[in-house]
């Protein structure tokens, strides 16, 4: 798990607050901070946040001037972010969760990633660890290769089904639909067998910006005749793989990297990364649990709040307790 | 769950890192820090920590004078840590584990608790969930009532079997030892049953002291004919609990304040808790898995560090990312 733990790494890298209609909602890095500036009727800034005008007092309103201000910073500035966006519609899941404070909107051509990354703003997903009890090969997990058409991580190995949560999405809803989209899960299947297990929680960092995340995480034993199929064009293939070369997948540069969290909560709760075989499994688990919540509840109760978020290749462990993972692969990014 | 988040919650106190061998073992709160100062040839007092003295080169030197200091504060001050203790071995289990800088030693008549309270020192223990599939009563719990002679948490129900670790013991020997001596499970049932499920973190405050606490925890399904039987005196009874009055059970006052994660995260896992019945389920997992060991290494990495910890009875999350909980009732403590 070594290069796990390396993640959570480095430099320190001051970010400051993002704050909308009074809520803490995102962070914003020095570099976009600075840009943000020739802004002034858009954002106000204050000593520790940065805050989106109040006068935009309606989230139609809000929406717009957003979607108006991240254009001119695409032709304005070179932040990797803001070289592509698909043409999708995707909504900002701000804080609290299903409470949008502004949308990206489709016919403005916004990518739902250059909004989050460059305001750090909290994300959230559903993921579905797919997985049987083979008498021959044991405990396997079935993956899904990405399609080499997807945007964000193509050709990179995922967990089964996931798909990241939109405003006024149910999150037992959106497991569902991914389940049936990604892999064909027949819904007598995800009644019988589909249960809860948890989160996990961790904040990314790549060269498109801040990703404070937490997805939803789903069991489900398939039965042993069953295969997915993909239904939306989105997945290349999928494969059974017993739980060794798991482990050797999870550790490749194969395997999308904000996935990874996922399957390691997997083996650990099934005692497959025990303490006997991963000395570091407390600091491994509390790295699957950052708390993002903590950090982003901080500033709405008033306090002042000052954030570290570190940068790759370095050797010792987080300055702060905020873990980040960071990577800076070029086709790297958030859910697709 | 509003009864498990309200204890990360309050007014900020400072404390300082506490420093032995070069590796952060604990912290120190002013008010405990303002009587090291009678010490100093035990303690140098720095910016950012207080070491114990590197002139203390051997185990045994440092144990010794650490537990003569032990018995003058004893007999000087009046922090409620120091008005009883066990006439009992127990070693410090310091960072990283199982290396020990410091011993409580039996002939000194020391309390564990004493020493790792008033210093902060991280601990770790291990907690044994054991439960039934019943056909009649579904998804049901063994809980233990302790013994109402344990100098700890007397007459409070508790997970199934659980225990600290100390140096030299290894977590799964420590596990089978628990079972063994609390509930008499024959160690066929452990072979064939026991699964490692991952870890809890947290930060336990009260009014012995600071309690930075892993705990590793395990799963046990058992028969449906079999009833744990205590053969060590230590528990007064063996309780087996269908799930809603397990829920009922850990909010309510009766229940171990420190055993409360480990039960919480098993109704996580085991998709009890949900997101669909605990809106806050992010939130809640977050905070069982506290960012002890980035707090603890991050000083190690001769990085500063300042970190506050939180008091009881206050409305707000922590303004910090370090969850403490908080207790100030008087026959609390940690591991008996």
């Amino acid at each position: 798990m070594s290069s796990l733990l390396a993640f959570s790494a480095g430099n320190a890298t001051d970010c400051l607050p993002f704050v909308a209609e009074g809520h803490h909602v995102g962070f914003v890095r020095w570099d976009v901070l600075k840009t943000l500036k020739d802004f002034p009727n858009v954002f106000t800034f204050h000593s520790h946040c940065v805050e989106l005008n109040q006068n935009l007092k309606t989230y139609e309103e809000r929406s717009w001037r957003m979607a108006e201000t991240l254009e001119v910073m695409r032709q304005k500035y070179n932040f990797p972010a803001l070289r592509g966006w698909r043409n999708e519609v995707c909504m900002g899941l701000l804080a609290p969760i299903n409470f949008p404070i502004v949308a990206v909107v489709k016919n403005h051509k916004l990518l739902c990633l250059v909004f989050s990354g460059l305001f750090g703003i909290r994300q959230y997903g559903v993921d579905i660890n797919g997985y049987v009890n083979d008498p021959d090969l044991g405990f396997c997990m079935w993956l899904q290769q990405r399609s080499f058409t997807k945007p964000t991580w193509p050709g990179r190995w995922d967990s089964m089904a996931a798909g990241g949560l939109t405003s006024g999405q149910g999150i037992l809803e959106s497991v569902c639909k991914e389940a049936a989209e990604e892999a064909s899960i027949p819904s007598h299947i995800l009644n019988a067998s589909l249960r809860p297990s948890g989160s996990v929680s961790f904040f990314y960092e790549d060269e498109r910006g801040l990703f404070p995340q937490t997805e939803f995480v789903y069991d489900l034993e398939l039965p042993l005749d069953f295969m997915p199929v993909n239904a939306d064009g989105e997945v290349e293939c999928f494969q059974l793989f017993p739980l060794h070369e798991i482990l050797e997948k999870i550790h490749s540069s194969d395997f999308k990297t904000t996935s990874c969290p996922v399957v390691v909560d997997f083996l650990v709760r099934h005692g497959v990364i025990t303490s006997e075989n991963q000395p570091d499994l407390p600091q491994l688990v509390e790295m699957l649990h950052s708390p993002v919540h903590v950090l982003f509840d901080s500033i709405s109760h008033g306090k002042e709040l000052q954030v570290q978020v570190v940068e790759e290749n370095s050797a010792s462990l987080s300055p702060s307790p905020l873990v980040v993972t960071t990577c800076n692969s070029t086709e790297s990014g958030n859910h697709a």
